[in-house]
């Protein structure tokens, strides 16, 4: 990694494709993302990996089987691992994501947007 | 953890000690911190952990042995394991910390300043 800051907003405007994240910085074990969705992705869960949702801009709901979380700008949740979740967004937002580098995308749900670890690691 | 959303700006206002990491999160074996800064730290290492510092608000150096790292507002960048730095604010400033749950607060070196995870784990 070169000794130079990223800037957030700067790395999401290289991004133009929906739901599909992209690695921007890695800590040990665990990789850091950036991704820009709106719609609903699906319902899916990872059954060994806590997944944190931080919201940059716009409005995120994360469904899950007992409740749904509303998160505004400035807002995270970790999904705890195992837990069914599914994120939404109808007027479309822009996250980070912190979770293991294990982490599937759709965990064990594969859709026409599961995107591979190797296509989360592309530079744009 | 409660299904509810945290909001950065809340929980960092009822922060009022500087150079006290207050852990808000957790993903598998990395926490999430938030911790307000002015002047500088120490030099330190951590031999086995990335850290990554996101700046909220204001600015943050990020000294190391070969160079200088400047953060703004939205700008992030990940100290490798085993690297010396010193973070230094001289305005203050407020950041989101990722580093794995083994990571100590001022690595290999203890000062007048350096918490316990114990520390960083009390709610506020």
């Amino acid at each position: 990694m070169k000794d130079k800051a990223v800037n957030l907003k700067e790395r999401l405007d290289k991004i133009v494709e929906l739901w599909s994240p992209r690695v921007v910085g890695e800590v040990n074990d665990t990789y850091i993302k950036l991704v820009k969705i709106k719609g609903e992705l699906a319902w899916h869960r990872h059954a060994d990996e806590d997944e944190m949702f931080l919201v940059l801009r716009g409005n995120l709901r994360i469904e899950m089987e007992s409740s749904t979380v509303e998160l505004s700008e400035g807002d995270f949740f970790v999904v705890p691992q195992g837990a069914p979740h599914n994120p939404v967004s109808e007027e479309g937002c822009e996250i980070i994501l912190i979770e293991p580098k294990t982490t599937r995308h759709t965990g064990d749900t594969l859709t026409e947007r599961t995107k591979s670890i190797a296509e989360q690691l592309k530079a744009d």
